[in-house]
């Protein structure tokens, strides 16, 4: 595999994964000046009404640049909602509602999401839910969303009880991931996408956490190459777990590690106050001190563990306002758990990630205890 | 077929059909007495949690019987919602979700719809979009539900700007039809659940269609033999239809005989003034006279469609006050139709239904303008 990313890595044309899930198979193009190039957007339209979603973050940075992308004899419309977690919520998508019977569109017609995941979470969830499904494009604009909330088809929003607890799995038609948008990604932002980015490594390929070892450097600096192929391999390992289970019932539960934890400081923070993948990043910290204390990783793996969130720029700790009540409170409610047993993501090895139902509540207990706070 | 019809009636046992739709078929069971015996329930269930929802109406007739057929060790909740077509809103469905998590609710539980086809759409939406998709079962309680809304995964809520246009294909795990719940059924909703299954005859089954002319008294006295006839009847080909495209792409919009008349009155005059079976009666009449006019039937179809209608207790005019500008205004928004296109269902001939697209707008406007008003 160390071959085939230098190769890549030497032509500058995007690269094209195909999300295999039968008859709702679609492809995900990555490269730099994808967006406003028509070649990427036009061939995966259904009918002549476009809305496009977005917020009012994104949309005056590449609004007009995806409809240049757009042919002239289309009928475009934009919704543009405010920017933030806080707005995912089922109001925002009646907003889209609103606007896509406004104007008269039929179920032939695309919504396309311009925007980070909250973006293509949303609009994802209107499509499903527009007279009982219509197409949808994602066009992701942060790296979080480019290598998670992009593929997989899950959309939805939040509840004041919980995260994405209302939604649907809907695929896309097409995903366009345009490298140059992560040039005005703020910097924290960068960081919580590349908490996700490790995650593919630690739960399914040591070899790709050695590479990111290697060239968190260069990713942080936005080395067009690099960031590529950190997308296309996260993509990649991401594509072949949802192919294998589209539903949720098995192995795609992998993907949730440090999840958990990482919802319950979510949601106790307030959602917004920690990035996603900030919550992500220390829960996944927290997974890995579990699996040490389980006897399944050595102390040298938690220290790389740490040694590579801190190279991406990631939060270690949890938050110090939150006690091990709080976290179970949250974690009681996760949609992982069958019936009323908790189910959490662990690691048997760096690489190699595992379901696991049978966790020793004192060995919880003590983890949530002892864990730092910041 | 006629001999196979009268074979059935000599039993009183259920009669069961299986809905083929792969990986997602279902079993719908008909006969009395299902309520209250654990046989046909319990078989469905997914998980310990059951939430039960249903009406103000339905409720004190039917709630306890649903849970005498519970075992003893499943947690049950309900959500009784207001009556009425007025009700079918994203609110309410945000009522069910909020009950759902306020209870703990997670993703191994089963949703049942105890009532009519507003309840059945709306509990079915709620569980397709609850944590992206759990269990459900459909208990419908009126002639209508029971032979269309409870076959064919179509779930949804209604908006301000039109009938059904935010919703999700979702099948149940099973629907159980009691014949005896007809008896506290309001005659006129009989007779708007009857348009419906000479819907089936008109589109499909010339000999169903006779066999109806032959039995209109019985069904209205609630013969229960005949009645069971009547339900497995539609079902069966309403099942076959869906069977053959269940996202309605083609052959499904048959099915929408009546329909796109119909939705237009139900929409001018506001939801529940007039109940959908006497709006898709009506539409019926209308949609026959177009295929009169089109040279497809001729006089005596039309007077027998009028007059079945008429002994099944339907109305055979459009309101008094909607002009021909109010239809067009409707269905110009139709779900059927592609890009700006209007698209109709009309009969070739009595038993034959087809899709048509071209209609010339002389003939629709002198419809619309000619169709007798009440």
């Amino acid at each position: 595999m160390q071959g085939l990313i230098m190769s890549h890595a030497i032509s500058d044309a995007p690269l094209t994964l195909n999300v295999e899930l039968g008859e709702r198979s679609y492809p995900i193009h990555i490269g730099a000046g994808l967006l406003g190039d028509p070649r990427w957007l036009e061939p995966y339209l259904v009918g002549r009404q476009v809305m496009i979603v977005t917020n009012d973050t994104v949309a005056p940075r590449y609004l007009e640049r995806v409809k240049q992308g757009l042919s002239g004899d289309r009928e475009v419309r934009e919704v543009v909602l405010p920017d933030g977690e806080h707005t995912k919520t089922l109001d925002s998508v009646s907003l889209i509602w609103d606007a896509l019977l406004a104007a008269g569109f039929n179920r032939r017609c695309t919504l396309v999401a311009l925007g980070g995941g909250v973006i293509g979470d949303m609009a994802g969830f209107a499509a499903a839910c527009y007279q009982r499904g219509v197409a949808f494009i994602q066009v992701p604009t942060t790296l979080l969303s480019q290598v998670d909330s992009s593929v997989g088809g899950k959309t939805g929003v939040n509840h004041p009880r919980g995260k994405n607890m209302i939604g649907a799995f809907w695929q896309p038609r097409a995903v366009l991931i345009d490298t140059d948008t992560l040039r005005t990604l703020p910097e924290r932002e960068l960081s919580a996408g590349l908490a996700e980015v490790i995650k593919y490594g630690l739960i399914r390929d040591a070899g790709f956490l050695a590479w990111l070892e290697a060239h968190m450097e260069e990713l942080r600096a936005l080395d067009g190459a690099m960031l590529r192929e950190a997308i296309h391999r996260s993509c990649a390992l991401k594509a072949a777990v949802v192919a294998e289970d589209e539903t949720e019932q098995g192995v795609r539960a992998l993907l949730n590690l440090g999840h958990t934890f990482g919802h319950a400081i979510e949601a106790h923070q307030g959602y917004g106050a920690w990035l996603h993948g900030e919550a992500v990043g220390a829960g996944m910290l927290m997974a890995a001190e579990l699996s040490h204390r389980l006897g399944w990783l050595d102390d040298d793996d938690v220290v790389r563990v740490s040694a590579i969130l801190e190279a991406a720029g990631l939060p270690r700790v949890a938050p110090g306002n939150m006690t091990r009540d709080d976290f179970l409170e949250v974690m009681r409610l996760d949609k992982k758990n069958l019936d009323s047993r908790l189910r959490l993501i662990l690691l048997r090895a760096l690489g190699d990630a595992c379901v696991h139902d049978a966790t020793p509540k004192a060995e919880l207990d003590a983890l949530l205890e002892t864990f730092p706070r910041g």
